[in-house]
């Protein structure tokens, strides 16, 4: 009854694609690069932006909302992002359509549309923003300022992949301006603590926190903090990050307050974004072949019913019994689907609700309720079991908060058995093929991590912040190293 | 205390422009027509949502996300849309910059990165939507599609004001297909009645429902129905469109249905929107020379208490007393600030406080606590009266939803004082330099009402869909006309 999926072992990639294609979750669009985001995936990313949205909150954050378009001079205003950015930047031009005279009907790019200054298409704000508090900072007491934009963005990228690499995103970036480093520094953990949280504990994946290469860091930060979660193929990747941006874009435009003695100093700034992305992360952490596999607090439904009947006095019977559980559940906030449509069959159900990872199926036949029981199947394990009506409500509450858990478990111990301390450069070509995170000494020059890039596709997801230090040599160079760091192939 | 705002007797739109700034709910950009929306006016918005997002699944929707970007050859399918949108179209012509050899540190649009099809930043979505929705119908069993999108959307304005008319704005647009035409209308209408009931409960600003003449409807709607609202100096706004689009744009991208019978029919279709402007609508109903008047159900914050002390023994003494009754207060849903900022006199964050619409104030000294009261001011009525604190809760909770009702009831007298009904030109003329909404007869043209528009800058607002029949004359031509309609000059 699998919907033919392909199989995660024989082609990882061919079955993430028509996965998130058969459960509903995204399809390509018109739009080169740019995905529909369906109802059914739309509305676990609402989930995700409501838990993370009161997070935001619960850590002193308000939303605001800043424009989608840059001006090109704003937007070179710091360089290193700019150069970071410049390469797939989508840009407006003009403001205006006209009738093509040649092709009646059809329209053209109006040439005395011009725009004087072109407009880049935000990528990230932080330009845009900048330029923005200079005029809300003049004191201290105008600090910190503490704001988040929920927003899409668009990064040209030649290589799309629905969810984890499309050109236009949604996501939330966190901008912040700080009196002085520690408090940038602070806030920047801070907000990496969060992603963490979220992720592990509502997502139900185990993350690696640490700091970013400077390779690897964002363009116009000193610092990038990152989380880092394995995939089933042991590919590595990266779901959050939060960048200590120094004085950088204080400095870019001209951002100065004044302190408590009176003098000026430049501000201290922190950006921190997430994206669905996301929803890429989720699906292939915990799915299997038969399809999706959610955790209970992301699911949108949570629970369906499957009513087996042959005619309406057997579906009212079953209703009678059911339906003052539904409620109940309900008044738990337990999501439920009674499905009685009459046009598929139970298999065919079934099928249809593991294929879209809904964590709890109950079924109900006429035996069932003359047994007083009902069939409970959880969509983690695929296992089955016959439970009694009564207590079935408290049963299948604690049965989610278990799912949450399990799923988290399974996850966490994929990740154990794939991580390998390696010390020759021998075996890391043999390990990095088949996958996992490399645990490596590295002589810390971005001459060896591009090296090893170049021969390997591994990058250096982190340096984990909790790294043990120890002494060792660098697995390439064999030059010494004090701690290790974690190599992956990643997305 | 006030904060200087100009008066809206001397100047309405000066201090419309004024409020908005200086009570922190958006201000103007480094893009041209483009607005920062600040944390205090997003949070209003933010509750608009809410309210807004939780209608939409009441009757049914679900929410999904389509590409920001429309191909220019997807844009024009629907004829009349892409005309009535072709003028104020953000055109994305080229997909990366480069560094400017001539500028060492600034960039340029790369000239080798032009795109082969130019993408248009959806001013609305339509066209992106209707080539979604042909692979998703196929028979009447995929039929209707009730979905919602929260999006920015750009339109080109030469003339452009915060939240009224920007060339960015936050907007939801609902889009919804269907297999028959009375399906479409009753949609069509009950998305209309969400938005009225939205606007009038939470907003307080009573609206006139009604049809919109040819001139005014949405380019490729069959027709729009619209939400009008009189502002404080007599204009009209409208709050909201529903359209109801035929088969329009089911033709223009072939969207077919197999219906019961087997038979191919195209697909009827709705869309629906709300967007910042009702912010505008907000402020511009309500508010008075000393700054916002908001209904608490949208209110940021509902009570604000502010203590009036000395010493450190005096505010503890106060807070002993408050922080029991904020805690009950918080317990109903109610957003308390207590502001014992000792950087400011309490007349400063009265004026504060009535500048950002706060329903209610409390104050409290040394004196009032002997005595077990507290001094209650209203924002909506500005008056003041002493209360027991014995009871405090029950009546600000009371009092809240009185005030609901009560900015309601002023904004509905003052529409009711200012609507009349006009039955010669020489009248016409006169009044519509006053102000208000002119109740006239008709005649049923376009050339009608673009000269009056030409004569006089008012518009058909809407024909009422509670218009009563009734014969007479139109107050231009004098021709027969059977029902009045809204003439005014709009935002
Ligand atoms: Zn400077
Ligand atoms: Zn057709």
């Amino acid at each position: 009854m699998s919907k033919g999926l392909p199989k995660r072992s024989e082609n990882y990639s061919e079955w993430y694609n028509e996965l998130v294609k058969r459960a509903d979750l995204a399809e390509n669009s018109a739009v080169r690069g740019c995905m529909v985001i369906k109802p059914y995936g739309y509305s676990i990313w609402e989930k995700m932006q409501r838990a993370l949205d009161d997070m935001f909150k619960e850590t002193g954050h308000t939303n605001a909302y800043f424009p989608l378009f840059v001006p090109k001079s704003l937007f070179e205003a710091e360089e290193k992002n700019a150069e970071g950015f410049a390469k797939e930047c989508a840009v407006v031009t003009h403001y205006r359509l006209k009738s093509d005279p040649n092709n009646p009907g059809k329209l053209m790019v109006d040439p005395e549309a011009k725009l004087e200054e072109e407009l880049v298409v935000r990528p990230t704000s932080e330009a845009i923003i900048w330029s923005t508090y200079k005029n809300w900072i003049q004191s201290h007491r105008d600090l910190p300022i503490l704001i988040n934009q929920w927003a899409n963005v668009v990064r040209w990228e030649m290589r799309t992949r629905m969810f984890l690499r499309t050109a236009e995103f949604l996501w939330q970036e966190g901008h912040t301006a700080h009196a002085t480093e520690n408090e940038a520094m602070d806030e920047t953990k801070q907000m990496l603590d969060v992603y963490a949280t979220f992720v592990e504990e509502w997502m139900s994946v185990p993350v690696i926190k640490g700091f970013k290469s400077a390779n690897e860091r964002f363009a116009g930060a000193d610092e990038t903090l990152c989380i880092e979660a394995m995939m089933q193929d042991g590919k590595a990747l990266q779901a959050g990050t939060s960048h200590f941006l120094g004085q950088n874009f204080a400095k870019a435009f001209d951002v100065k307050f004044q302190n408590k003695e009176g003098k000026l100093e430049h501000v201290w700034g922190t950006s921190w974004g997430v994206s669905t992305r996301l929803m890429g992360a989720l699906i292939m952490a915990h799915s299997d072949d038969n399809g999706l596999v959610l955790p209970p607090k992301l699911a949108p439904i949570h629970v369906v019913i499957v009513p087996i009947y042959k005619g309406d006095e057997d579906l009212e019977a079953i209703k009678a019994v059911i339906m003052p559980i539904i409620k109940e559940l309900k008044s738990y906030g337990i999501t439920v689907k009674f499905d009685d449509n009459d046009a598929y069959r139970p298999g065919w159900k079934f099928a249809e609700y593991e294929l879209k990872g809904v964590p709890v199926r109950m079924a109900i036949g006429m035996r069932d309720l003359q047994s007083g029981q009902v069939e409970v199947a959880r969509r983690d394990t695929l296992t089955k079991e016959t439970r009694p009506l009564e207590g079935i409500v408290t049963y299948i509450k604690d049965l989610l908060d278990e799912i949450q858990k399990a799923i988290y478990q399974k996850a966490f111990n994929f990740r154990q058995e794939n991580m390998f301390k390696v010390d020759s450069w021998a075996a890391f070509e043999e390990q990095i093929e088949k996958g996992g995170f490399l645990l490596c000494h590295w002589d810390g020059t971005s001459e060896t991590e591009e090296k090893i890039k170049e021969l390997t596709k591994a990058t250096i997801r982190c340096i984990p912040l909790d790294a043990v230090e120890e002494t060792g040599t660098c697995v390439y160079s064999g030059k010494p190293s004090n701690k290790r760091v974690v190599f992956a192939r990643a997305y």
